[in-house]
């Protein structure tokens, strides 16, 4: 059963299969609260108030602590202690949410001015008469005014029809002098489909191209994940199944169509209203959803079959919305490193200015780039799926029952806090880093990073290896630990690469911005003390969410968001790291706890 | 039983089926020989030289008068007394050439210049490497050096297989720009196809786009004729029937791909290997093979649905040709005034001065243009199919067995020509425009179109009603004379128009250009005498052939041809007949005998 959760004043609708947190399910909607405790319901930053619901809120003793009796009877909450599963309307005040998200996600901000490629326009013609013989398109064009419009064959097929049946009025959908459609009617809102397509999850959203409102969003699994966990294993299907890649690209587009007609649905709209569409993603998602031949990608070198931006008609990738709309899909810069990268360090103003900035975006590879002056350089790094919950024993995705934040009190005792507040069953990314954060801050874990098996709390397993035991059944053992050093260990390597090849100093880093739902979770101090990034103050360090969402959405609704991003795609310098001659030195340093 | 004629120095190959003289086959070839008798074997003009051949060729009596004993044992022949059924390989002297037309096929005269569109580039890429990782596509445009190449999806999709098959070396095949495809191997020839569409035949030329050389041509029948013999006929056929339009456009389609394999083949290569196209025809046969609805052509206004030029994909309309290639359907001037007129136009220099120039391509519709300083003015008009046979008792199109001329001796005896010297069994529309033209000379017509009851010769069928003798049992019957005088009247009404609009004397016509078969067999003193053409010197009328198929090889190979095509239908004046006060009062004159 699914429900709706309503976002004013962005007027975002989200729609939700699972109980989640408000807090969890702002995220989703791309819309960034402010959380500086993690979620776990003691910084009091991320009050919304329910304004319209089905179900009871009774308020948690968090809130209590947090808001005043007024506030709690007026229906104010702590987004990270709201679980919901009925439809909902929230109003979500200003000061809850990080500054640069809220312009963003309402588009009024300077980076996403609305200023769509696509337009309509109504025209009344002047029926043939023997003194008038203008053919139908040449008419149009005249009453239109646009002698300089192209159209293709297809859409010159469908006018007369139309023309004749519509007694000589029409709707014309245009996109920067090419005659998209010509329709009986004006549509109520030139929709826009934006998608970030990460190998995980896809997250879609349903936008107004004038206002840059999102109408409706979603995130879904991406369908692909029956066929390999991780982007290597869906390349090695791909190659290795008769018509392997031409399945994935199907999978990946029935289930970008099914949501979008979904969303269109909810809003009373249908698909083919969607006049324009961008899709971001890895480079691997990206040949997947362009249909390209992925061969180059799984074989070093790792070369993109295409790099630079493509407009191609939506059914050349079959994409269901308007007959005779394009797709927008912007550049990658290296084979692991998409177009996803790109519109995260869009969406972050990259290139806009001189500031000394890092941006970097945790998976099983990350990317990190780091801007100086009108420098922009990028690498990836394999930092495998640790952060992930994968190669972990007691590793999961951040889902209900997942340990998402650990503390080691001056007792030794665990206190850990768990997704959806029930008893744990795993460990996710954020508990990982946090819980190697204290081990070593309470010296369970020396700089080699070896457990003390001197330790209390420190136990041995049958075959002598030690681990440490987070709650219940859930342990971290040694092996555990090296995953997490050996991925902490890539990604600091990635950055110190970047400070070495731009000459930069930690202190240098006016600004860290981490996307992704880990580094929406993730500890910076833990993430300092451990080392997976360098010493840089808290204060500079920023969760962005689903950035690469957000850029998606600016290039859907902006021209000028467009150019942008072709301008940074170019300026954008990759650094394949393994042929970067400190790259190794800077490894076998980060992997050390 | 198929045979080919080649023609040299062109180069051309001509594939024929029934046996026919070798000045109708130069004609198919869109070669035009000399012929001022009108092929009657009496002015000597048609001389070619047969160098190869597997039959025997006596010579005939016409030819011993006009040839040497050396001549004739070398092999030359007149080539309207030369009935062929075999192959053939001739050669044309230039005296025997209409010098224009010599240009034309040759294509090295100044308005056929080849200048190609397309374009090939064999290029060797350095291989991908970790320290140089461009993409395929950005590695092809870095080592073409041509960074603005724009590449559709479908190209791009190929780039990767080629390049690692063939070790990084690569053919791209290019239009302006556009990246059409990338294959293996350089192509041999640029093949290009330029085709006639015509109501009743297609002649399809493949040429070699570098040097502007017809390398083989052929016409075949439209197939289009077994769903209606004239254009409305099967505008009626496609609104009536299920799918009839779309059927209409396969058939044609399959037709013309047909030919092309069938050329290809003839010459070693594929259709495959056709980079580029241009089809033009009569409006009608412009929207069946673009496959454009068609039922605003079928009702007046008849608007046509595109008039501009247009360069689908050929994929688009089902020519068989190389993946990712174009076809270039040039501009159509108004409902019955298409690209074959403005082709035919284009062949003639129209536009290019200032001259007082007049053209018309005979049919059922009549296209005339005229031109005076920097205006040209086209009208087309509804003059039956008398002249192509139709609806005339003995009726027939020019074919073995069809009067071709006829002569009426002062004792009043009637000498007929007929094609390929064989017993009469109809007659042709230059035959019939003979036989009028005789009548009224010898006062057997009265100037109201009426034959002389009491004249001799002049006979009365069972009902009374007055006929004249050809040939055998070959008649021509005042019903005959009154659809003659008919579509006779009808052309000389469209000419008066363009001439009153113009403000245009007969005597200031400095050319008439008479297009299509009609126009190369018809007798310009009998049209000029029983009042189809103005008073105008014999001297300046030529007929040009089948110059719709000329202005089509121009566009085809050369961009200049069709900027001046498209800057020419620009500026072509569409005059309405049906609604131009003063067509009544010319149509009532023109049809006077």
């Amino acid at each position: 059963m699914s429900f709706t959760i309503e976002f004013q004043p962005m007027g975002i609708r989200l729609i939700c299969n699972d109980p989640l947190t408000l807090l969890d399910a702002s995220r989703q909607a791309g819309i960034s609260l402010r959380s500086d405790c993690g979620a776990a319901g003691i910084c009091g930053k991320c009050i919304i108030q329910i304004v319209r619901s089905s179900g009871e809120y009774p308020s948690t003793e968090n809130e209590r602590t947090f808001l005043s009796n007024k506030q709690i009877s007026d229906g104010f909450h702590l987004a990270c202690e709201t679980v919901i599963s009925d439809d909902l309307k929230v109003h979500v005040p200003a000061e809850s949410m990080n500054t640069s998200q809220v312009l963003q996600v309402e588009g009024n901000s300077n980076v996403a001015q609305p200023e769509p490629l696509i337009s309509q326009k109504m025209v009344k013609l002047k029926e043939p008469a023997l003194n008038d013989l203008l053919s139908d398109l040449s008419r149009l064009q005249q009453t239109a005014n646009i002698f300089s419009l192209d159209a293709s064959l297809e859409v010159v097929r469908r006018i007369p029809q139309i023309l004749r049946n519509m007694n000589w009025e029409a709707n014309l959908i245009v996109r920067e002098g090419e005659l998209l459609n010509v329709i009986p009617h004006p549509l109520s809102n030139l929709l826009g489909l934006a998608v970030d397509v990460g190998s995980t999850k896809l997250a879609v959203y349903l936008m107004d191209l004038a206002t840059g409102e999102v109408l409706a969003a979603k995130g879904v699994p991406n369908p692909q994940i029956a066929y390999g966990e991780d982007i290597m294993a869906r390349l090695y299907y791909a190659l290795k199944e008769k018509d392997g890649a031409s399945k994935l690209h199907s999978l990946l587009m029935k289930s970008i169509n099914q949501v979008a007609e979904e969303l269109c649905t909810r809003i009373g709209n249908a698909p083919t209203e969607i006049v324009d569409a961008c899709l971001v993603g890895n480079t691997a998602m990206h040949h997947f959803f362009l249909d390209l031949p992925i061969e180059s990608l799984a074989f070093s070198p790792f070369v993109p079959v295409l790099s630079d931006a493509l407009d191609p008609h939506s059914s050349e990738i079959g994409l269901a919305s308007m007959p005779g709309g394009r797709v927008h899909a912007p550049a990658v810069i290296a084979g692991f490193v998409g177009s996803d990268h790109l519109a995260f360090l869009l969406a972050e103003g990259f290139g806009e200015d001189g500031h000394v900035r890092l941006g970097i975006d945790i998976g099983t590879n990350t990317e990190i780039a780091l801007q100086k002056g009108d420098k922009v350089v990028s690498v990836s790094t394999a930092s495998g799926p640790a952060f992930e919950g994968a190669h972990i024993r007691f590793g999961m995705r951040a889902a209900p029952g997942a340990i998402e934040h650990v503390k080691i009190d001056q007792h030794g005792k665990v206190q850990t806090q768990v997704i959806g507040d029930q008893p744990p069953v795993g460990i996710c990314g954020s508990g990982i880093l946090d819980a190697v954060s204290e081990l070593r801050r309470h010296h369970l874990l020396n700089s080699r990073g070896r457990l003390d098996r001197s330790a209390s709390g420190v136990q041995l397993d049958e075959r002598g290896k030690p681990y440490f035991s987070l709650a219940g059944s859930i342990t971290l053992s040694q092996i555990d630990i090296d995953q997490i050093l050996l991925a902490k260990g890539a990604i600091r390597a990635g950055i110190d690469v970047l400070m070495n090849y731009l000459k930069v100093v930690p202190n240098e880093i006016e600004e860290v911005l981490i996307a992704g739902a880990f580094g929406s979770y993730m500890q910076p101090d833990n993430a300092i003390r451990i080392g997976m990034l360098p010493e840089i103050p808290l204060s500079r360090i920023r969760a962005v969410g689903n950035a690469a969402g957000t850029g998606a959405r600016m290039m859907l609704v902006s021209k000028t968001a467009r150019k942008k991003a072709n301008a940074l795609a170019k300026r954008i310098e990759y650094l394949e790291l393994t042929v970067y001659p400190e790259f190794p030195m800077f490894y076998a340093r980060g992997i050390q706890a």
